[in-house]
């Protein structure tokens, strides 16, 4: 079957067992090594690219719908997708232009309304452990510089930064790196982690006097040798601490 | 014309002029004196209450239409309204109990889908400093206290807890109280403003010492006389600084 088929296909059953007028997008954040991408995929035969999104079954939640989502367009699962804005925007895109990018089926031939909500959910992983895979819409995944991002498809470059404001105003309240960092970890490394998302220089006493006041990290006995400079102490997260503080906010009066 | 043709010419305008499966719904909450509370509505011509709801048009963007939802059913305008969240579980709530308990038209009469996902913004206000009005689907208004909300419609109270968490979330990185206190306030008040929110006490050490560092608030040279106290220092916001915070997050590494 060709691709165009196949896309009336898919686009036949999503007007038959999906909610119409709703969609899902995902931002998947890549940390790792002090950069901070965002997972773009190109869609297939053409150069246009955009992110991981798709549509929420008629029998079930928008939150599992994410999930599948993003597992059946990357393969990537079982990450930490928070909801984080939903984009109801009267004109969002150009619908007829879009579906001729991306030889997607004449607009008028669908059940699908003239105009589509979509649920944005953003993740934070170390892009250097997960491998995602392309699914049949797709030609290619790749890692993209939030700052450097080209046009995206649909509103997607407005959805990056709605999310990346989100994910830095959240840092502001909730603990972020577990997963990220080595299990031990310097304060510099911390810091720079910080940094990254922040996309600012953060003063190194400061933040250390408020990380440790969190209380989410120890810092151990051992410290790092080998380098030309002092030896940093290591720190690692206390598991409990920190997941306490993402369910409550790691900065709320006590 | 009676009540229950005055639904069916509602709804029958609703399929045809809205988004269908969508729908926003609001949290107005209330403070004042040391108290926090929420605005319920109660349906007409039954003992249900809830809070106010309404549709998107096809040609409005969601925040437009939230505006609007609250200012048709509650008279209540130009607050600042901030969407939180969007409840798209399976099953909300049983949709052919609460059309018979509305009197709403048989669902197996209308357009839309058999199931709606809403988008929740919420609201906090001084209730005192407004004055909420009915419509015509509305017998009676009321603030309910927060914590002591009755079994509402839909999955309302639900919503209600997800809109405080978030409230409650936000204190801890952006400011509050500003047009819900007096122009000028002891550091007393403000704290039972924190703690009615947040629902606990808090040490008034602690309180003063984070709410100072944040640079929000202005000591001025007056105090408050006539109490049988120690007359406390009055303070103000700095506007300017305050609306910053609202932006960037009071609390943000600097």
């Amino acid at each position: 079957m060709d691709y165009k088929k196949q896309l009336e296909a898919y686009f036949a059953e999503v007007d038959e067992k999906c909610l119409l007028g709703l969609s899902i997008d995902c931002v998947i954040f890549g940390f790792s090594n002090n950069q901070l991408k965002v997972l773009v995929l190109r869609w297939k035969l053409t150069n246009e690219w955009g992110l991981p999104g798709g549509f929420v079954y008629k029998n079930e939640s928008v939150d599992v719908a994410a999930q599948r989502i993003l597992k059946e367009r990357t393969g990537l699962s079982e990450l930490f997708l928070q909801q984080f804005h939903t984009f109801g925007e009267e004109v969002r895109y150009n619908r007829a232009e879009i579906s001729q990018k991306l030889n997607w089926p004449d607009p008028s031939t669908r059940k699908w309304p003239n105009r589509t909500v979509s649920i944005g959910y953003f993740a934070l992983v170390d892009f250097l452990k997960v491998t995602p895979s392309v699914d049949f819409q797709t030609d290619e995944y790749r890692w993209m510089d939030v700052e450097n991002l080209p046009p995206l498809l649909f509103d997607h470059n407005h959805i990056v930064e709605v999310a990346l404001k989100t994910l830095q105003v959240q840092l502001s309240w909730q603990p972020v790196g577990y997963n990220l960092l080595p299990e031990k970890f310097t304060m510099p490394e911390l810091q720079r982690l910080y940094e990254t998302i922040l996309n600012r220089p953060l003063d190194p006493r400061n933040f250390s006097k408020k990380m440790r006041a969190l209380g989410i990290i120890e810092r151990l006995e051992e410290q790092r040798r080998g380098g030309a400079f002092k030896s940093p102490y290591l720190f690692r997260f206390n598991k409990e601490k920190y997941k306490k503080a993402l369910k409550e906010g790691s900065l709320a009066f006590t």
